[in-house]
């Protein structure tokens, strides 16, 4: 059956997240972002769509470019983008549209990641970026953030970044690349490239940076964090909503093998 | 009584504008913005505020740079904007405080405004930019809207531009400074600076530049428009989701006599 490869962007404010929530326990009056998609794909094509995503985005996590596949072997629309638009909430942008390969798969294929986080870095908080930002008051160091983001580049053990409760094969994981940057005057972004990412992997990440340079500790406690292997010896969970799924990258061939529809 | 002057920003997408609607005939369900700072305020100095802005923003429309004042007799927090975040939504943020002079007023006393305009200007909707900007498909032109810009710029009748219903005393407004540029790709933005706006005049200007060049004009119809004195001949009301007031400025030696808090 043909695959349609499918990129999107939303504002994760209003969802419970990507998927659907089995118990709906936590969030229970939110959709997810992949229920409201699969029934505006459903409008379209006229039978149930399974709707399989790069990776699951928590609650209140935004997506710049989300990628995700499913199957129908009804006729395409002329434009799949433009006719699923009227069926999504605002929130929810459809991008681009692929006939994919079959071997083409969301999640399986895709081979790395890159996520952005924001920082509101001023003592006033800002109206306009509150859905899009974790507010800090104190002035951060972006000269030691980024000095601690050096000992994550590498293929090792992201055990201490692990949250409970999150089942995985392994823990291993490599990133490419991590790193801040003003955006603009007291935007602060963290951009982090890896092959892989566990939940609340990027969150963690940034929680402990920025815990370690607010209680003033050596930069060189960063290793020893990784080193321990052990959640509690890292820093707390920075909230949702600063967190982006910037960009999925799949292998070249795989890309030229999908035709834009 | 002391004079206290207040620097806002706000996200106006959840209020139905600044001010307190009186029959709620329109959007009766969402707070103003105005009656929302002052409850939080009277939390503060347990009396009755009467809040007064440098000029009403509409339903929809943000600020980044609203001034305020009101006054009160009673003794003034250490850090007025601190005390006052707690009691606001997010969607409100305090962002200066002053103690004013007797002669400041924020209607009476503001010389020129800026405003700022986005469109979205891509063939795809942003899910992340949805409130915030108007959402247009095809290309827009700069240069011509540039050039049609232009004529804003002096002393003169803005009639053609006043919403129909909107009693002023009369149309006579200076542009200083009217410009469109690229904030980011296909993220299209207008500042416009002058004296004094009308309401809807911003969205009135954006919306009829944009009508015509979509519908491929002569930039010197702009002139046409202004010379008819004539609302039905200018083009449509831009949405009010793109647009912003930026910064209210006020004269140099009354911003010397504020203290700020």
């Amino acid at each position: 059956m043909p695959k349609i490869k499918l990129l999107v962007s939303y504002d994760g404010t209003d969802f419970c997240g990507w998927q659907k929530q089995k118990d709906h326990a936590f969030a229970p009056e939110l959709p997810s972002v992949q229920e409201t998609i699969e029934k505006g794909l459903e409008k379209i094509f006229r039978h149930p769509i399974d709707l399989c995503a790069s990776g699951r985005t928590d609650a209140g996590v935004h997506a710049i470019g989300q990628v995700c596949h499913f199957e129908t072997d009804r006729p395409l629309p002329k434009d799949l983008c433009w006719a699923l638009k009227p069926q999504l909430p605002d929130s929810i942008a459809p991008k681009a549209a692929w006939i994919a390969p079959d071997e083409f798969h969301a999640t399986l294929s895709a081979v790395k990641k890159t996520y952005r986080y924001w920082i509101w870095n001023h003592p006033r908080s800002s109206a306009l970026l509150t859905r899009y930002s974790w507010w800090i008051r104190n002035p951060l160091d972006l000269d030691f953030m980024n000095q601690a983001s050096q000992y994550l580049i590498k293929h090792q053990d992201f055990e201490s970044f692990r949250s409970v409760g999150t089942p995985v094969k392994h823990t291993f994981r490599e990133i490419y690349g991590a790193q801040w940057a003003y955006k603009k005057p007291n935007l602060i972004e963290f951009r982090v490239t890896g092959n892989g990412f566990m939940k609340q992997m990027v969150r963690n990440i940034v929680g402990t940076i920025v815990d370690l340079n607010q209680k003033n500790q050596q930069v060189t406690r960063m290793q020893e964090i990784l080193d321990a292997k052990d959640r509690r010896k890292a820093g707390p969970t920075a909230p949702p909503q600063g967190l982006f799924l910037s960009k999925v990258y799949y292998p070249k061939d795989l890309d030229n093998k999908c035709r834009q529809i």
